[in-house]
């Protein structure tokens, strides 16, 4: 998928939402556990149940793997039903990847070839010969972390490396790797202050931001200085949305917290463009 | 498994190799193509004629992430198999994971539980909270990311932080979180002449030292500044050892060259201890 074509999903959903689907076993509704699948019975009907609403889903590789085969199975199931029945959202491998070069081709070959995701995200510590292989892939991208949402950010992302931060060393010496421009960047929404700088580092990459919700990240604050000409942000929610409800119409409280989202992003769209 | 028991693995087998297994199917014999699960019975063939040479083996999740489901039965096969017929040997999941507390807690799960690795590597970027939750498991170890072997290594980790390297920040910084004796570290052996000021900073932590053989480090100048009282070295050797040979004799090269590497050991160990 192509970032314009991102961005025309964007406006025409008037929703920049991506959706965690961080499944836990412990937290989904007592009467899915008796399904074959569990895992994919939940997320299939909180995708059916707010597809319109958002223009990304995002599973969280670690929840799938938690499982063993069964939760590789439901990653494998969740994304082929993604693409089957509504091509037009953006798929995001939340799987946090990175290592030497030929073995990164390897993990780039199992999430944009295997699992056929569209994107993948990839930690920077390893350098650039561990990123490149993950670029090489035409129309899909590589979300580099930067600065996360997490506490453990200020232990090495905020630290100051020859006169800049860490991160912003990740941001612009990334930005000369080759394929760049299929680059994106984890920044979370409990930075809100930082959104600023970054958009003079990298203006026109989009922006992967979780941290909204559970975490405590504010949608406006980051909006006011992470916006760029196409948009550039899709905003993370997961717990907040799949686990608003815990009974039989689950994936309809899900659909009413994703509608929140989505109603305050189209105000903010409608000012700003 | 403790440190205590791996040192006396080492000194009894003479030998502190530890066999990565990077399985790739393009690389393996022919006539394995054709059975039920080619990579278990590569890593079968492997693991029987290598185990008393090794103190430990090392499967990198990304060969096995490439080939789906498929794949990852083979990765829990693989361990299941050591596990069950080789309980000394200590097993180490080439994961590089890393995520916010809540989602680490997963992937420890994952590989601890679900898996039952004896450890797991992971990557220092997302900072403390990223990684104590991979610590609390008791007798599992977290190799931590500081130096790695590949020319990227020289974008971030070798850069200036605060007049020290970002490598050096992250053994230092790692070294005051919680069980941080359970830490044990990645440092490239094409990084050699890093060896002696590491040890000033992490005296009695295993390093886990990748790039002998088909990435050109060099096995004496890493050991004659990285050896600790305890040994304190795991030296991986993957292509170089695993395709050794590509015909019905591969197993049997692939010992031959493991050999070499364990022969070179005891001496070195002899000359020390």
């Amino acid at each position: 998928m192509t970032t314009t074509f991102l961005t025309e999903q964007i406006h025409l959903k008037k929703s920049f939402l991506c959706i965690g689907l961080d499944v836990d076993l412990t937290k989904i509704p007592a009467h899915l556990l008796d399904a074959e699948d569990p895992i994919f019975e939940f997320n299939k009907a909180i995708i059916d149940a707010t597809h319109d609403l958002a223009v990304s889903f995002k599973p969280n590789t670690a929840f799938y793997e938690a499982y063993g085969i069964k939760g590789w199975m439901a990653l494998e199931k969740t994304v082929n039903y993604i693409n089957a029945n509504y091509p037009e959202i953006f798929t995001i491998a939340d799987a946090k990847r990175g290592d030497i070069g030929n073995t990164s081709s390897m993990y780039a070959k199992a999430f944009f070839e295997d699992l056929a995701f569209d994107s993948v995200t990839v930690a920077p510590y390893m350098g650039k010969d561990s990123v490149e292989p993950f670029l090489e892939f035409e129309d899909k991208h590589t979300i580099l972390l930067a600065l996360t949402s997490n506490v453990g950010a200020f232990d090495f992302q905020t630290q100051n490396v020859d006169g800049a931060t860490l991160y912003q060393k990740v941001l612009e010496t990334s930005q000369t790797w080759k394929n760049a421009s299929q680059l994106m960047y984890v920044v979370g929404a409990t930075k809100a202050s930082y959104f600023g700088e970054i958009r003079q580092w990298v203006p026109d990459n989009f922006l992967l931001v979780p941290g909204v919700g559970a975490q405590g990240g504010n949608l406006q604050e980051v909006c006011a200085q992470g916006l760029n000409k196409n948009v550039g942000l899709l905003i993370n929610s997961s717990r907040g949305i799949i686990y608003a409800g815990n009974g039989a119409d689950f994936a309809v409280q899900a659909r009413a917290e994703a509608f929140k989202l989505q109603t305050e992003m189209a105000a903010i769209l409608a000012e700003r463009y």
